[in-house]
């Protein structure tokens, strides 16, 4: 806990130097801003767009309260690929919750996740995914869904790169978030996967407290325990797809103000980014493409690359956001280095 | 707006002035806090809890990351009696609603309150009173209707004071938000009423940003209009009834923190109360009790004071409050003023 402490206060510390410059924004060359980034148009997109809509004599200034930043997680500020890790996560705890219900450990689709049979796996329907994820994700409280994730994800090792699912983050993205804070934008995460889930995370993993995380959510119901304690449980009740149109709706009811800047990977991003770019003034909107499959992965369908389960890439899109302006960032080449050593 | 960018700098530049105290407080004799409140174990319990979680020798010492602070509205920050501000604002917009649509002229409960007949208005019912809301509230665009909340403001006057409702702040409470806010506590609005009309006007009378007030919300939906343009509108759908149970679930849902401090003032504020003081460490819970008939209202019924159609203040309540150690202010005692001048 310490640590984070000490990390926040550090973000902090910048962010209040920053306000010590004339236009409010890092210009000292030891802070090189993106330096992971390679140069070219994509990297001075985004500093010409933070440029411009933080120097006070632009006519296109933005005042520090309305500058938002909405990041997508999935594919956009940590790999996605094969499987949402949400998805590795409640597969994995399905042992767990059978070991606490013996009854399901005949029932589908519990008794074909706890074969190990991987292509059986693969092959559940998005039905049978809906019953495992509520039988993870809902039943118990707040309280005990958080010591349950963090105590996974502590153990959890990423199959490829054998590391923590919280590492597997991209280093690029990372400095696109302390840059924008140290500009006094305002970072928020709009995922589809689940805000209690990614909460437990975001702010360690990306200096982003989780009341910034906007993501799908479920309601969830107060009582009292046995000694009369009040708390509060997961229900199964769905309040927000936080994807697709889901993503504006969620920034409207968690923060209430229309993005400056979005980034994304996906069709699920689509109108979080027509949302964003539809405001006055000068907006960014950014898609970032899976084109490296020696460093990552290459998917799409977008330009001819495979077709993926997760964070699909089409075709449509890619030309929207040609037609759009929005900035289509190529892993491959925009980015010197993926994930931090 | 220049205005307001002005306050809120001034603002940050007091919390930023904090920051370079040892433990994290303002303690200059000149910036004595809550100077409008009389000396006295309500004004004490306030000043206690801040040193006590802002002191980094304190075994109760709270991170800031976690300090967060939740303040009912609806006679805790304002006026609320004898009719809640949106209630007024709703009745009010009755008549530009049967403009557009002639038909409700001749259809109850519209009739009734354009018939101005005060005595038939306050007997209307729920359901007829959810109409109203809902008619008024819901199917513009939530660009629209910040539009329609910002221009009855301008205009309306509470009859009995003659100023705009946003004047009848309570000094006291203003004072509250910004002695915590300079203590690094997050300060946050968890109201029964709307959440979109809160935030109209959150800021500039409080100093608190739209993404910091949780309130009674429905759903959006996201399309495009006939330029092709993405916008919200605001549907009639209930995500949340910020009331009662539905406060500590709002919390969960908006913010993701336990509250270490929470204010109110009526029985909708007794979940909110009981979950933050269920937290460990030390915790805040506050009641004001409206029971200054002169500079006021007086309203219970608990304590014998008369009954009242807002803000129920039960004796149950009181009871509860006083077993579980919060702190019930008197309006007529503890605060040297009620309004700003």
């Amino acid at each position: 806990m310490s640590m984070d402490i000490r990390r926040r206060d550090l973000l902090k510390a910048a962010a209040v130097a920053a306000l010590g410059g004339v236009v409010g924004r890092v210009t000292s060359a030891a802070d090189a801003p993106l330096s992971s980034w390679n140069d070219g148009p994509s990297k001075e997109a985004i500093l010409d767009f933070v440029r411009t809509t933080t120097d006070r004599s632009s006519p296109r200034f933005v005042p520090p309260e309305q500058r938002i930043a909405t990041f997508d997680q999935d594919g956009t500020l940590w790999v996605e690929h094969p499987m949402y890790t949400q998805v590795v996560y409640c597969l994995e705890r399905v042992p767990a919750v059978v070991k606490a219900k013996p009854e399901l450990a005949s029932a589908e689709p519990f008794k074909t996740v706890l074969s190990g049979n991987r292509e059986a796996i693969s092959r559940l329907s998005t039905d049978d995914l809906l019953k495992i994820l509520a039988a993870t994700l809902t039943g118990m409280s707040v309280d005990q869904f958080e010591v349950e994730v963090k105590q996974w994800l502590s153990n959890a090792r990423d199959p490829r790169w054998k590391r923590p699912y919280t590492e597997l983050i991209y280093l690029p993205m990372i400095e696109v978030l302390n840059y924008m804070r140290a500009n006094r934008y305002k970072t928020y995460i709009v995922t589809g996967g689940g805000q209690d889930f990614v909460r437990v995370y975001s702010d360690k993993t990306y200096g982003i407290p989780c009341e910034q995380v906007v993501g799908t959510v479920g309601g969830t119901t107060f009582g009292y325990d046995k000694e009369g304690r009040p708390f509060l449980t997961k229900d199964p009740k769905l309040l927000l797809n936080d994807d697709n149109a889901g993503k504006p709706e969620g920034i409207h009811l968690m923060i209430g103000l229309r993005p400056f800047a979005a980034f994304g990977n996906s069709t699920g991003d689509r109108q979080m980014c027509e949302y964003t770019t539809a405001g006055d003034g000068k907006r960014l909107a950014i898609l970032i493409l899976h084109d490296d499959a020696t460093r990552e992965y290459a998917y799409g369908p977008a330009q001819g690359l495979p077709e993926s389960k997760v964070g699909t890439f089409t075709q449509a899109l890619y030309d929207e956001a040609k037609s759009n302006g929005w900035r289509i960032i190529s892993m491959k080449n925009d980015w010197k280095q993926i994930f931090a050593e």
